[in-house]
């Protein structure tokens, strides 16, 4: 019965969370020998201004 | 000093948000012995695009 | 479909996790009309070094 | 930067946790575009006094 | 590779979280002995309307 | 009144946890305006089997 949070930068399509979902959970049925119907996948989506690495948001990194 | 994070999808009413933090404070306040004011009760709200269970988004699923 | 999460400090017993469930769970059904087999709720159970309000370790407390 | 929280009953062992965090961080980089260094995976790993669905704990549910 | 997870109400501007962010990261370098790099902090916000303390919502709460 | 989770690897002394809550608050006073007293800080440690960076357990990592 496991739980899977996936925190992420807004902008993914529902395609990309739907393909995302869909291979989370065979991973978990297949390693795990979890129960597909007991699988839940959630996604928490931030803005730029809501997610820093190294001390410094999104929002301020330079591309590269 | 019991945190309670309730993931739920998005369209309930700042009332029934209401009454779920009272209950569920009620509840953590009988039967664990927390002080009440102690006790956060918080509500993050995703889209049917952002929940998936048995690996099926609930945008996806066929009203049974 | 909704997942609670409780975080607190070890030292409740099963039977009162067990009542704590129950609670939670019907107040979801009753108040947010979740169906009840898709509730999960989760407990993550900390020690007193490893939770802190107002700056201070519950380890670090006086009692009062 | 997808952040993966998998919540899950004890006893994986460290081989299975091994391929899910591979096969997950594989599906942030295919589907979300994610740079596979910024991926981080956690497993919380909570007892069956801790897990309930339905409103019945894990430890409490009989064999099917 | 700290983690951390900042579950506040919104309003926040970006650069009180960019300012949080930064001083977040440099604790968690010169305290926990982390690197800076691997070092990621989020902040989910929610409404007055999300977000119970003492079983009453910040919404229905009088100032004081 | 924000919730601060921080999930990170397991061995950190209590007085390092001590000053991490410490500073943590202090932080969320200064920037955000917050409450000191409403301010909780909780530490989530897992091991090097539960934490994986670029899809590896911290378990499997080589000394750099």
């Amino acid at each position: 019965m496991p739980l899977v949070q996936v925190t992420m930068l807004q902008g993914r399509t529902a395609d990309q969370k739907r393909k995302i979902a869909q291979r989370i959970t065979d991973t978990m049925v297949e390693e795990a020998g979890a129960r597909r119907e007991a699988i839940v996948v959630t996604f928490l989506e931030v803005s730029k201004e809501s997610y820093a690495s190294g001390g410094v948001l999104m929002a301020d990194k330079q591309p590269t």
